[in-house]
């Protein structure tokens, strides 16, 4: 196949782009928020007929329960490379739009101001779906066809923690086998870099509980009667020191040394300590800077335990003298590549036992792997390098994300290198009032995805 | 003055009652919710007529802020001893009568069942102030006069902690003085015992609070962000260790030695971990019992350091991956004789600046010393000889309560012996729905008074 050169694909996609928008926008209408369960049916409709109207086959997969899974197919044309599969990961479902009352144009009517386009799920992540349909037309206008196969998978769940997602792929892995994925989201960063990840943290979510007694209790029985909010405080503080280093036996656990190539991304990421402090708002210095480490390895390779909340007692204005009957705490712990969150749960109810709290209970609310994509694949590089040369700016390619998402199941069952990079910018507040994408973004992003796929076949060489 | 019996006094009491009764359910008409500052000044009437209908002279005291304080006079009569005089403490504020929904007759429309009298302030404090004034006339009825002079004084904020009482007693200080005081509270306990008590420990009532950052942030900046929930449960950790021994320099600081006969009355008071762990459902043993100490030392003679709640971040359903911007605890620190609540929170203050939480702030919301009457005084055996006469059985005092009020401040200014006893009983539920007294303990209440009335010139002597 020919390669067609940058600027050809950027002409085309500014042709394109005024008839993608109306399809966004359209896209944009349905409140399709998962945790509400609604309007699904509808949106998969429309799904469907994008990807039809973009001469993809589509599938719905709605047989393993949970909101309809769209697998898109999209073939190799007839001179491009049909051993060669790309897959796509978005979801077509959104963050509620609450509270309502701070957006400034309607969640669900999606608004154009000072070049951005407004509405809830256009950076997350309905923009990333029209965005690479619109990348698949100019291929196919400009090429008579496809460099490779293109296939899709769209799942519904996403904003609620994709439940279902697991036995889809399980099943229905030999429709989703590719040779690299690129994943739903990305944009740019506060120096307009396009900031993109190879990877994502796990979490382990714990809740904590120690109940003392049936009922509150007049605190003048402090002098004899235990206290849940004592013992929880004592219990949490075992298991991180005041230097903040974690203290669970255990914890640390199968962690996967990291590559050269990956140590080395790290040290190239940009971090201001500085611009952190002051997005934040923080009151005390970073505590990789107290123990003289960097933030950036912190970030990437390295696992967490925060304190998402604490709840016991009398909360309110005040004095209240009550003895609280129960304590309750909710734990975050990011894992890195080799830990599972089952063994850090196994690790943490043996350290309570261990230090007397047979009393407090700990449940794993939400458990993921993470996943680190293979650094020495060309993929990676190829995604890199073509990102540099549309956006005209080196990007920024992270090992994986300090977050987390279900990329685990992704890797383990379909073992291929993933690349998370997408339409938004740093400014989108997904999941926040007035969620944006800046429409130049928006074209930018077409035109990445297409001379990505263009070049992908020869990259995989 | 010649000396009535028991008998003719009770004979006296039981005919009084049905009228006491009938002003008591006046009395408790008043919905005097000093919280919500309802009914103040109707009820301030109120208690002027009663006092006066008592032939007792009242004065209103309200030029020092705050609710009016009451001061009633009744002299000693013309062969009575009017070098003694004894004064009564008391309020006519209630708490409020939420939750409205689980009172199962109206809070302000007194009623009777099962020989009980249900209202809002009839055990706290309304009761006893008529059992008070009942026990006057039956003693100007069957002697024609006082045995000593009587004073009241009947304030209107003790359920919103007394702000406004100490510069009332300071100014009015000549007014009040007496040889003894009897406190506002008091009643049976599940045994029938009649229990009192000759002091109150004091209180520190402590805030802390930990700002981290100006926002809630996502939890994967856990990596390098500190955390004021981490730091707030480190910081409280390190003040209390897992045997719940407080380990706060200059905690421990000027504790009074309790005397001989302190030390014995808390050796004769009754105790039952078994009771305590059925009343509240406890889940845990006594700390008392893990330290192989006794609860009745610990609840009378030590103070406590109890955590009455703790709040950051997210407390509701499920996971929400926030990093908190603050964290806030409340704490309720008891304290006995000797303990200056102004010294606990520099001790603590200090405390965490020593262990580098010197982002932690705390202040104190309330503070009150603690006050215990010299046991060795004779008025302390006259009110136990009194009410084991009355009561027919002995009765339960203890050197100072587990709880607090404002005694100190009084046993200060005034220099006298206090005991709290009174018409309630262990069921009164006192800032609970379905308030009540019993009938019974009303009319008995009346008597000890009457009773302890008559003799209180000759125990002095």
């Amino acid at each position: 196949m020919n390669q067609v050169n940058l600027n050809s694909l950027k002409h085309e996609a500014n042709e394109l782009v005024p008839t993608a928008l109306d399809v966004l926008k359209q896209y944009l209408k349905f409140p399709t928020v998962s945790a509400q369960n609604m309007a699904i049916p509808e949106t998969v409709e429309f799904v469907v007929k994008m990807i039809e109207d973009a001469d993809g086959e589509a599938e719905i997969l709605d047989d393993l329960g949970g909101n309809p899974v769209i697998y898109g197919f999209f073939p190799a044309g007839s001179n491009g490379d049909a051993t060669k599969t790309l897959l796509f990961y978005n979801h077509y479902d959104v963050q509620p739009p609450d509270p309502l009352d701070e957006w400034e144009s309607e969640p669900f009517e999606s608004t154009v101001r000072d070049g951005k386009l407004f509405a809830r799920g256009v950076a997350d992540n309905k923009g990333d779906l029209v965005a690479r349909l619109t990348a698949i037309k100019i291929l196919q206008n400009l090429q008579g066809g496809l460099p490779c196969n293109i296939k899709f998978l769209i799942e519904g769940e996403e904003e609620i923690g994709s439940p279902n997602l697991a036995p889809y792929l399980e099943k229905y892995r030999d429709r989703f086998l590719a040779d690299a994925c690129i994943w739903e989201f990305g944009g740019k960063d506060e120096q307009d870099r396009i900031s993109m990840v190879a990877g994502i943290k796990g979490m382990a979510y714990l809740e904590f509980t120690c109940f003392g007694a049936d009922i509150d209790m007049h605190s003048s029985v402090g002098a004899y009667v235990d206290n849940a909010a004592w013992r929880l405080v004592q219990a949490l503080a075992t298991m991180k020191n005041q230097q903040n280093e974690i203290i669970v036996e255990g914890f640390f656990d199968g962690i996967e040394e990291p590559s050269d190539e990956v140590k080395k991304a790290v040290q190239a990421l940009p971090f201001s300590e500085e611009a952190v402090t002051n997005l934040y708002g923080l009151k005390r210095p970073l505590i990789t800077s107290a123990k003289g480490e960097d933030p950036r390895t912190a970030m990437v390779l390295q696992p967490t335990m925060t304190i998402c909340g604490f709840v016991s007692g009398y909360t309110g204005e005040g004095a209240k003298t009550v003895l609280p009957k129960s304590a309750k705490a909710k734990m975050d712990c990011r894992l890195v590549p080799g830990q599972d969150p089952n063994h850090i749960l196994e690790c943490i109810q043996n350290h309570l036992e261990k230090h007397g709290f047979h009393d407090i209970k700990v449940t794993m609310v939400n458990g993921q792997k993470a996943y680190r994509s293979d650094f020495s694949h060309p993929f990676i590089s190829h995604v890199m390098d073509t990102a540099t040369q549309v956006y005209g700016k080196e990007g920024i390619l992270a090992p994986n994300s300090a977050g987390t998402g279900p990329m685990f199941e992704f890797g383990e069952k379909l073992k291929l290198p993933i690349v998370s990079t997408g339409v938004g910018w740093v400014g989108s507040k997904a999941h926040a009032p007035n969620e944006s994408i800046r429409l130049q973004d928006f074209e930018d992003g077409i035109v990445h995805m297409a001379y990505m796929l263009q070049g992908f076949p020869g990259a995989l060489d």
